[in-house]
């Protein structure tokens, strides 16, 4: 059976289900708007290690255990599992496995890793490969600093449109099976790049890959923003989310309220002194896992657009004159409470 | 349906074909034992480009491009692209998938990526997802050496265990129609890490993983060496091979000359100075769309099993006292030829 729609978009035979997940943040993140939702407030950047590095794997580590532990079954039970971060060479998801002990798919999708775990994870389900797998992910704001701007201690100013990279992982285990919200659509992104050469302006470079994959989906399903409930992006920041919404209007789209932002959402813009937003793979991820998955389970969203967006350049190739080129990937997301 | 045997394997309920594939190297490894199997090979280390990361990225891209051709397909044909690489964020593959302009799931899989994105790819077409996909990976000497060593002008000595990575890249297009060479098994790894902490002896940190998986998928599917004719790992060089046969041998397995591995292959231990043996993405990619998939058409080979091998450490860790993480994808490949 053939389970496309269109050119980019999965239907799913038997929409797999989320039977457990788990977020866990750092001090800010724990200070945010958020904080209630959280499972999991880590006051110590270095969660007990000696580098932060260690500590982000910690982080996801511990969102997948205990994404398993909520799932009601064993870590043996998991099949596969699907991460990747920000790190070089993804070694937060890796050393984390590591203590899993499952089999691994590594992944790279910069702050869209949250969606295209996902993704995967559900074409493996509805495809017959597992029963149970995990899909993770994680940032760390000082690790984050220190490999693509400066370190912590040389105090560099952020400017206006820069965004702060969440602290903070979330899992999800999805199964073929259990009642929590289920995966109904996937449409995955393509690379697109504007021009943006501003590693510091990453919302601009982002919202064009957002309005494409969405614009996308709507195509594909022929569904529109009136079949959902929240439509929400990974880490476009304030300034993003201004441009896709003008991008959506320039397509014809009617956009309301329901278009929001996890890194919009994550921080408080004026208290916390994020400038643009929150940002990260832990952002969308932490964000699904606490505001977005248990407003759900209470009913107080049916029907949910996820779209993680991904930037995926690094410093060399900038520093090489290159733009930066990004992803953005979309799970529909649905409950019967 | 649910298509598991044991704890890691997958059986394909209607194998996926290689429709098409191809593979460029560069100057060194086109002088080496395989030159008359390889498509391409670039004399120019930059490729035309004014970085070797440019270059890296323009051999993918060449590998994705000639696949699709040799698949006598068209690129708008291709649902999916599984990629990824060894540069920070992956870079070679994002910037060639910019070019290409299909949907893209982002890989990181360090030198077992060629299997990772065949297994992902596999399951994408037996699961009903797509009717044409992409897998593919790359490395780049210089870009390597650069990033996880040395300087290459500042001229550091290469210990005896140490290995070279190829420059080259190899790409599959895998189709759910075809009379090409069949994925009838993958066997997807875990992370094992028996403690070695020299990141110039990945073959040591690396043969522990392949030994794991290839004792797996014979456990699994009550298959042995007797049902392949070739089993072939990916970068584990002499020393690590060395070790490959030991581990095999003490668990009962009879070994032949039928395991080999494509770092050993690739270059001349004798007359091209690569100390253990070639490594990277590149290497078993390159080989195994050259050497392994011509030989398996000529009918040479029938039944091969294709082990890809990763260290999945950087330097950051390491230099923290960490040790090294692996892990090893298996592909089951076979043909009626």
């Amino acid at each position: 059976m053939y389970k496309k729609l269109g050119d980019q978009t999965v239907k799913f035979e038997n929409p797999p289900r989320i039977k457990g997940f788990y977020s866990i943040v750092g001090e800010k993140e724990g200070q945010g708007p958020l904080k209630n939702f959280f499972d999991m407030i880590v006051d110590d950047a270095k969660f007990g290690e000696n580098s932060w590095e260690k500590a982000e794997s910690k982080f996801i580590e511990t969102a997948m255990s205990n994404a398993v532990t909520n799932a009601e079954i064993s870590m043996k039970d998991i099949e596969y599992v699907f991460a990747g971060d920000l790190i070089n060479q993804c070694i937060a998801s890796n050393y984390a496995v590591r203590q899993i002990g499952r089999p691994f798919f590594g992944l790279y999708g910069a702050c869209s890793t949250m969606a295209e775990s996902l993704s995967l994870a559900a074409m493996c389900i509805d495809g017959g490969f597992a029963k149970n797998v995990i899909a993770a992910t994680s940032s760390h704001f000082c690790a984050s600093e220190k490999q693509f701007r400066f370190p912590l201690e040389y105090g560099g100013e952020r400017p206006p449109t820069s965004q702060w990279t969440v602290t903070g992982a979330g899992a999800v285990v999805l199964s073929n099976d259990g009642q929590g919200p289920f995966v109904d659509y996937i449409t995955t992104g393509k690379v697109i790049d504007l021009g943006i050469t501003d590693m510091n302006n990453m919302g601009a470079a982002m919202a064009p890959a957002a309005a494409d994959t969405i614009i996308s989906f709507f195509k594909d399903t022929e569904k529109s923003f009136d079949d959902y409930d929240l439509v929400i992006t990974g880490d476009l920041g304030s300034l993003g989310s201004e441009l896709l919404k003008d991008l959506l209007t320039q397509n014809g789209f009617t956009v309301s309220s329901k278009l929001q932002d996890c890194g919009v959402k994550i921080f408080d813009a004026e208290l916390q002194d994020v400038h643009s937003g929150g940002s990260g793979c832990g952002c969308s991820a932490s964000v699904l896992t606490s505001y977005i998955l248990k407003s759900m389970e209470k009913g107080i969203y049916k029907k949910v657009l996820f779209v993680a967006t991904g930037a995926l350049m690094n410093p060399i190739i900038t520093q090489q004159g290159e733009s930066i080129p990004c992803i953005a990937h979309l799970v529909s997301l649905g409950t019967e409470v």
